[in-house]
């Protein structure tokens, strides 16, 4: 009942430069032979897992934008080069090019300036990588997919990155419990790859699966587009195995559901961004594929009628419900004017994103119907359609994935992602609009309202300093004052976490300090991230 | 959308001294006024859950029956308990009969001589207590329903008795996103009734539920009968409230579900034991109240048929399975031995319990319906019937819950609960079987199968030395072999906690030490549990 993976080399996933439109490019062989490893699909983009603009202007070092001191950690010296040439010969990289790729976010918008890349394949290698960066005090940062969204995958300054792009392989697969355990640089499309040709999924889904790793997603405790009905990845994520800032393997790789023998020390290093350690191997219970997937898209003539609808679909879709996504009419005005996509269903002030999956088509078709039935009937919804083929399942999906994209071509975008009571959901946006006036061009709202989380964005025709100071620290205040959270799924990384104050109390933040200083007292883990600037 | 809860009295739970069936008795009001709370149902039965049995033999203090040293913590003083008196006027309990209950666990395995036990109403009143109790050095012993399995909710020498049984209040629900936001006494079953009014469940259930408070679910990472389909109280609790040992109240009670600002520190207390610090209050995620409920109760043939049977269930069940239990043949005979159960399918090796919890019942009778023909006829199961009503309901669940009871009567019980590799969980029983030969009564093996949880229990005429070598260490040895679980849901405790290296490398351990150094250098919290004594 266990399966072992075979060598991968599956498709890559770029974002094109005129937005989030999706390119598959097979079995991407660009420095495959460079490296001399067989799974290998290193290249320079591969490394930053999109493209970089053709002709982009260059993106600023992060010590010129940000004021941000370097720490007192070593440089890498020729004897340190070849001390890792030693561990893994072959997968040091030094050449500035290469190097340029992976020291860039894929944002383009924090840029460090590290001088060699490290690319282990084991357990055991980064480990010894460790070692030596500690006793040394060379300073370290971690890197997987690099698709995080607040500076927290690439260096500050010259920290050594070091990828999990080559541990890749699938441990152990089982088919009666789920349980899947590999290592962390598995990609997430792979892995929902080989999980379906077994009948089982990913508990989890991200818009980037096609670079992120597992790794990193565990790292960054990834919600994604399955939150709502697999949950959070602290309660699907069974074991881990992660080398700490000394070099020491901690291994809590355990393939069980149920285990209350002492604290459960892997929590702490999901979520913590690889300040606390580098997770090198995941085991993760996946659920069962489900066999029948319909969405529905609504139109509702109100925010209240919105929540209305959410609780319609909670009691009557139940365990079928899987995605509950809305957007406001500024969002679909955008996504027609800079896309062409078409509204399927009557204007209105709101629209609404259901999705159910389950293991009947029949029921759930049933199920789903009834539902709009009675939402159509009590004024809830003023219009609506549903899909089940699934080229019109993508049509609908595509309205609310491509918001981004949208209001990317719209000008400047002032970008939160924040949680807050789903009741106060749409208050902020609302207040924001009064709050800075003519001086934004659009004040839209849309997200995860099935998990209270707003995706709220401000565009312009350009950055302007005058519509930041109005949008910061309001929102964050305003969010404070709501007890939410300033980030809901994207992490603190190096751009937010100044802002951790707002959500968590001085008590919690200093707890988290004096973690950080009892796992990595000398403070080489990924350096500058997560917790804020200590005065 | 907030309700308020009003002062509640129920039913409480009380475990016959004949085994495990239920008595409910309507507002129990022993002692009702002797507190001065109206609120309260206080009583020296209460207070640890279960009534005792009348005329049973004393329970042995602990330090007279294991081989455990009292620390050098102050004793109390007169000074302290007026100390007390003035943070919880009316509070502070010292009578010894009424202690008495507090210091015996509900099994009567292990017993304290505290000699004080304090009744806080509130975090602050909590708080300062805790600081007192720092400052002066005397350890202290949290106390929710006393309803643990591993000694550790009891005292082991004179710590200070701190019990949040009158800390019973709902703070808000809020019924679009079914988030629960309580105080730490709540008893579980009492939060169920109030969700039940509300058309939403507890995400937990358990057979203790009429007692056991939700700090102490937390405390103790719980798992129960919903496991299975709403996931580890990891994935479901969104926030705590943690009173630390030096007073400090640390607030992380918010009602998110997406919260990615710095390390999750509420996952350091769950499942800590109360080591860590003292949980006043819990914000919980409820799903909403399942329509229809069914269970089929099945033959096997064979492990390898029931195993088979749970992947077909998965499969074809998805959503709506909501348990998956099992016992083997010698658990039929002895419910039908000493409980007169009449097994309702033919005789079989192996016999399963499925439930489904769904939103239509048409639509999950259909699925189990199909489920129960394909295994039926691929040979799977032998012999099955179907419950939709009440009554026949949970005459079918008796056969599975009422194990406990009739393993009781059959003689003395040597118990494990362990986690396995879902394929191995078997073996052990057949193992053990050969290895202890006619030393033993009964050898017998059941669970919640679909969490890859065995209950494995050995009986006999008596307790018997010889017989206890023969089983441990060897259970310990055997599970840790397999990567397994020493303790899937009952934690360490008093009882438990040497065999933590059996689950966990001694890099884990150290890493746990060094958590209960910094958060709690005095050693106050709950001493004597769940971490090994040190050499």
């Amino acid at each position: 009942m266990v399966f072992h993976l075979v060598p991968r080399c599956s498709a890559r996933l770029f974002w094109a430069s005129s937005g989030w439109r999706r390119t598959y490019i097979q079995g991407a062989s660009v420095g495959l032979k460079y490296l001399g490893c067989p799974r290998d699909t290193y290249s320079p983009l591969a490394c930053r897992g999109y493209s970089s603009v053709s002709g982009s202007p260059e993106v600023m070092l992060t010590p010129e934008r940000y004021p941000v001191q370097r720490l007192p950690f070593s440089t890498v010296s020729e004897e340190d080069l070849a001390a890792f040439e030693r561990i893994i010969p072959g997968r040091v990289i030094t050449d500035p090019e290469q190097l340029e790729a992976c020291n860039v976010d894929w944002l383009r918008s924090v840029r460090g300036c590290s001088k060699v890349l490290l690319r282990p394949q084991t357990t055991e290698e980064v480990s010894q990588i460790l070692r030596h960066c500690h006793k040394r005090n060379l300073a370290v940062n971690p890197q997987g997919g690099n698709t995080g969204m607040v500076g927290g995958s690439v260096p500050v300054f010259d920290e050594i990155i070091l990828s999990t792009a080559l541990m890749n392989q699938v441990i152990s697969f089982h088919d009666v419990s789920g349980i899947l355990v590999c290592q962390a640089g598995c990609v997430l499309e792979e892995l929902s790859q080989y999980l379906q040709e077994r009948d089982f999924i990913m508990p989890l889904d991200l818009g980037a699966k096609g670079s992120c790793h597992i790794g990193g997603n565990v790292a960054t405790n990834a919600g994604g587009l399955r939150f709502l009905r697999y949950g959070s990845l602290r309660g699907t994520v069974l074991g881990l195995e992660v080398v700490l800032a000394d070099g020491t393997i901690l291994n809590c790789l355990t393939s069980l559901r149920k285990d209350n023998t002492g604290y459960d020390l892997k929590q702490l290093f999901i979520g913590s961004e690889g300040t606390l350690g580098i997770i090198t191997a995941v085991s993760i219970l996946c659920p069962p594929r489900p066999k029948a997937v319909n969405v529905a898209f609504l139109g509702c003539p109100g925010f209240a009628e919105v929540l209305q609808t959410f609780s319609t679909c909670k009691g009557m879709l139940g365990e079928i419900l899987s995605a509950f996504e809305f957007m406001d009419a500024e969002c679909m005005q955008l996504v027609g004017q800079h896309l062409h996509l078409t509204n399927p269903v009557q204007e209105s002030p709101f629209y609404v994103l259901v999705e159910t999956s389950g293991s009947s088509a029949g029921h759930d078709t049933e199920k789903l119907t009834s539902v709009l039935e009675q939402v159509l009937n009590s004024g809830l919804v003023s219009d609506g359609t549903i899909a089940t083929d699934q080229r019109k399942v993508q049509m609908l999906w595509a309205l609310r994935e491509r918001i981004t994209e949208a209001l990317s071509r719209d000008g400047y975008v002032f970008k939160y992602d924040i949680s807050l009571p789903v009741e106060r959901l749409y208050d902020l946006v609302i207040d924001l609009r009064t709050r800075v006036g003519p001086r934004a061009k659009h004040v839209v709202g849309y997200g995860h309202l099935g998990d209270g989380n707003l995706h709220l964005n401000v565009t312009a025709e350009a950055f302007s300093q005058e519509l930041l100071s109005a949008l910061e620290p309001y929102v964050y205040a305003w969010t404070a004052e709501q007890r939410g959270s300033v980030s809901a799924e994207h992490g603190l990384g190096f751009k937010k976490k100044n802002v951790l104050g707002y959500s968590k109390p001085p008590v919690a933040v200093k707890m988290m300090q004096q973690l950080k200083a009892l796992l990595d007292p000398k403070g080489i883990l990924n350096p500058y991230k997560t917790l804020p600037t200590q005065a």
